[in-house]
């Protein structure tokens, strides 16, 4: 296994510190129990947005924390939920008295301890609400989840209504924003080769030197089908067909399209095949007005990428366009 | 080999194509030949601020034309120096009647043809300089240059320099103030796996499970020496104790760190390794002031890291300071 590490078992807690280092003016960093906030943190009479999971998709979520995105971020060890207390100590940090909405992607750990959490925190007197981002359209049910899992469409719903809350809207409001995102959002991934968790030391599965997994979910888990490699206008059209027929999206629409590093994808592949999605939206009559093109859900070293669709309206584009200021995304 | 492009004949232009699609209002792309310039390029009465040389170290140096930086990039094929005539057309646009200074890496190749477009500029009445980048310090000589190489040093060099531009200073200003950035800033790097250019479509070279090259290029040349795998302490130790005895950088000296990933490496290692050099500069009483954590300067898909540090002043850290924007710093 190669990585540049110490002790795998401290994987988690060791990034943290560097991220403590690395960002001393924007992180407050814990790590017992492990939670990042924002080094303002709480922001009086502000609602608070507090998202977490399992490590190992970095920078999501830790790296999202800061002016206009996150108030704190809940890192559990690599592809592990965090426990119901470490959600409970961070949201006792974060609230500002207006109330936290809680960003949970649709695997059952996460979801089952953010709701433990949720009522922890609520027997505190602590307004909390709650949006579930299921977004990847290549699976109803998988491994990890009952429904489908959430993805790249996080960081979007994260960004938005981190400005939503930045602008001083209520816990309902950011509630029901955040619905509408989640509802309006589509991701679809591939995989062309596997991550290596710390702990375990062997890559999560194998894909023969000309196969690409189609649908692969951010820990590795099966998607769709396993195919011959294609070209890079094979695998985009393999990644956005699927989000296109889903919602739908239709001829006229306004979106913004997110095209992701899985991880290990030079940048250079990574703008090609945005490229190439742009070109493909454009045939159809899909207006792309907003963008995004870089890691920020990865898999470890995990290489492939997803696309993301946003259905846009002003509102949402308007909160996208607000500023932002965190480790890993910043206007 | 395991790629998301389409002819690997192609893959420059087709990155540069998805560039522009992915950031329309911040830069202007050209593919024949092929350079970027900032969209309000030329900058009247501004120095202009130049840079280019082989493909596949993404972000740099395309990703880093914006204001506040570079007013153009010029990309070569993969690993392969721009041509002359690339160069001076890129110069030729984005000069703003204040002059062009050009930031070259020191490779036999980009020297030459940096300074063959030097020429040619000149014989147009541009007024050009040069500084050239030579921050390695891993070797001496190597198979691609005559001195030292040029790597993780550059971003940060364009980074000040395109502070001191936008500022109104002029062009023996800025190339003065660059100079001075050249001699105050050490890198080092390390490989744990090769890249894969994509019209070779074999990798580089080949390390095996256990092995680690210390001293690495950014094109994979061959390093210091090639040793078994570490844990992060003792990789970041090789790393940093040859840089800090260069120039040298002594007890209460004021620095910039900047950890980078060679391309493939997870955030959460790279933050970890920040986080070791951070602490290992502490006992040395090495005062940490400024950072930088991400893949800036790569290597393709390669596996590994490289640390740089800038000795910093007050003029230097001003600078650093200032606002920038470009797809991939912003500040």
């Amino acid at each position: 296994m190669k990585k540049i590490i110490n002790d795998p078992a401290d994987v988690v807690v060791d990034a943290l510190r560097g991220m403590a280092a690395a960002h001393p003016d924007l992180l407050w960093v814990r790590t017992d129990p492990a939670f990042v906030t924002r080094s303002d943190s709480p922001v009086r009479d502000k609602v608070a947005l507090v998202s977490g999971g399992g490590s190992g998709h970095e920078p999501l979520h830790v790296g999202f924390v800061g002016t206009g995105m996150l108030d704190a971020a809940v890192p559990g060890p690599v592809f592990t939920s965090p426990t119901p207390d470490a959600v409970q100590t961070a949201v006792r940090e974060a609230d500002g008295g207006a109330g936290t909405l809680l960003v949970v992607k649709n695997y059952t750990g996460d979801v089952l301890n953010f709701e433990t959490a949720a009522e922890l925190v609520q027997a505190e007197d602590v307004g909390v609400r709650t949006v579930v981002v299921r977004d990847d359209v290549a699976v109803r049910d998988s491994t990890d989840t009952a429904g489908r899992r959430g993805v790249g469409g996080t960081v979007l719903l994260e960004k938005i209504i981190g400005a939503a809350a930045e602008r001083g809207r209520d816990l309902a409001d950011c509630h029901a924003t955040a619905q509408r995102v989640a509802e309006n959002v589509r991701s679809m991934g591939v995989a062309l080769s596997a991550p290596t968790v710390p702990h375990l030391g062997e890559p999560s599965f194998t894909l023969a030197e000309e196969e690409m997994e189609i649908g692969i979910g951010i820990h590795g888990e099966p998607g769709r089908e396993r195919v011959g490699l294609e070209s890079a206008d094979g695998i985009v059209r393999r990644l956005l067909e699927p989000v296109l027929e889903d919602l739908p999206f239709r001829e006229g629409d306004q979106v913004l399209l997110f095209t992701n590093s899985m991880g290990a994808t030079p940048l250079s592949e990574l703008y090609l095949a945005h490229g190439i999605a742009e070109r493909m939206l454009a045939d159809r009559g899909v207006r792309v007005t907003r963008r995004l093109v870089g890691p920020y859900v990865t898999s470890l070293e995990m290489r492939g990428m997803s696309l993301t669709l946003l259905k846009l309206d002003e509102e949402l584009t308007r909160l996208w366009d607000d500023p932002v200021r965190t480790p890993a995304l910043t206007w």
